[in-house]
């Protein structure tokens, strides 16, 4: 589902795009090889703090598009990441307490770019996502948050949790989306706030939910398990939003 | 997207599914052909109340799975439609007001899934979708569903309006979904109602939306102009049982 442009395949491309400041998602390298421009490919990586996917070459040709991947092969984010301190900022600006969502398992690329339309429509100043564990924003999360991606800021962090304490201090409050969490409708949610929204199979990482302040649930009348991800951030965002604006 | 298990070629086979009361989503049939087989599944067609689509042989070719479709395809539903009698019970059964939710022109089978399954989550009886402009319950639809399809009667009908106003005579209220409606949370939504849901891109037809009692919108507080389907039903959905049960 990725879109070809956003795959870069060589040595020296890759090592280019690294160099030209390139957000890569995701870098798939020739395990067992130690050849120079490799090093300097793995240098560079660790520079930018990106994780290095070790697999054989059979796995290579596979991902491949042009068939000539040197032993090497990087996923570009297809649109800028933004800073955290942005973010922090336009809620400044618009005088508004900061809302975020927060994404933790997230790997669907459809679902996470239906929750960047939904964080834009619901008012959320911007979207977290970690680094390892979330879609990057490809094309095809482009394009299912229908133009949202060019006006809500998507950030992506090293670690989910380290990223919460520094917001706590500036005064964020966190909300896990939890089947089991408390009522939403009886839960205040003005003020800064961060809602965590884990993956439909695993939920929030634990670790993560240790993290958040309270746990929030919608009240359901159903008989199956859950909502899908995007429904929930939706149902829980407007629920924010409708506070917020006390309608 | 459909599974091979739920497209049927070949006159016999095609003729074979009409006479065991299969329900049959589409039926694409070569055009300007007029042989008896032919004329055959046109006439069941035409009991079943089915559409016909004339293509050319290389639209079939294409369609094709087996390669053998001797003019004629028929995509059947994965899952067995309900009839809107079951659903009116089902809600008599739970002493609850009717819920049903309508669904005009959402055409994509992960929209559709996701619906049911917000339906099943949000306490609706049942969902409503036309025989035409609407995605058949595929093994897609199902999958998108998580299960909810096992237990949200979905009921597919000749013509909305006709159905809607069949149901205002059972003393249903129906609230068009429209991004220029009434504020919801202004609204009273308790009582029998049927919430009706448009496509993303042309929302719901003039007529449908004639048909309606009132319009109904989400507040939002964003730069684009319309949540996805599922999203927007989802919100709407559970701010009716909200009301409902007076959280």
């Amino acid at each position: 589902m990725r879109n070809e442009e956003s795959i870069i395949e060589g040595r020296n491309e890759v090592i280019e795009a690294f160099r030209a400041g390139k957000s890569v998602d995701r870098l798939f390298l020739l395990s067992g090889s130690s050849d120079g421009p490799l090093m300097t490919v793995k240098r560079e990586a660790k520079k930018a703090g990106v994780r290095i996917d070790y697999v054989d070459r059979q796995r290579l040709d596979q991902i491949s598009v042009t068939g000539k991947h040197q032993g090497v092969i990087a996923y570009i984010a297809a649109y800028k990441y933004a800073e955290l301190e942005d973010v922090l900022k336009s809620a400044e600006e618009k005088k508004e307490d900061p809302f975020l969502i927060l994404l933790d398992n997230i790997t669907d690329p459809h679902n996470l770019g239906a929750i960047i339309r939904t964080a834009n429509m619901a008012g959320a100043h911007g979207v977290i996502i970690p680094k390892d564990r979330s879609s990057g924003l490809t094309a095809v999360v482009a394009k299912a948050s229908a133009g949202a991606i060019n006006y809500t800021p998507v950030v992506k962090v090293t670690n989910l949790r380290n990223t919460m304490e520094e917001l706590k201090k500036k005064g964020l409050w966190f909300a896990c989306a939890d089947m089991d969490g408390k009522n939403m409708y009886e839960q205040d949610l003005k003020g800064p706030i961060g809602l965590v929204i884990g993956s439909e199979g695993s939920g929030v990482g634990r670790l993560v939910k240790e993290s958040c302040d309270f746990t929030v649930s919608i009240p359901t009348s159903g008989d199956i398990d859950s909502l899908n991800a995007s429904v929930a951030a939706g149902v829980i965002s407007f629920e924010i939003l409708r506070q917020r604006k006390g309608y």
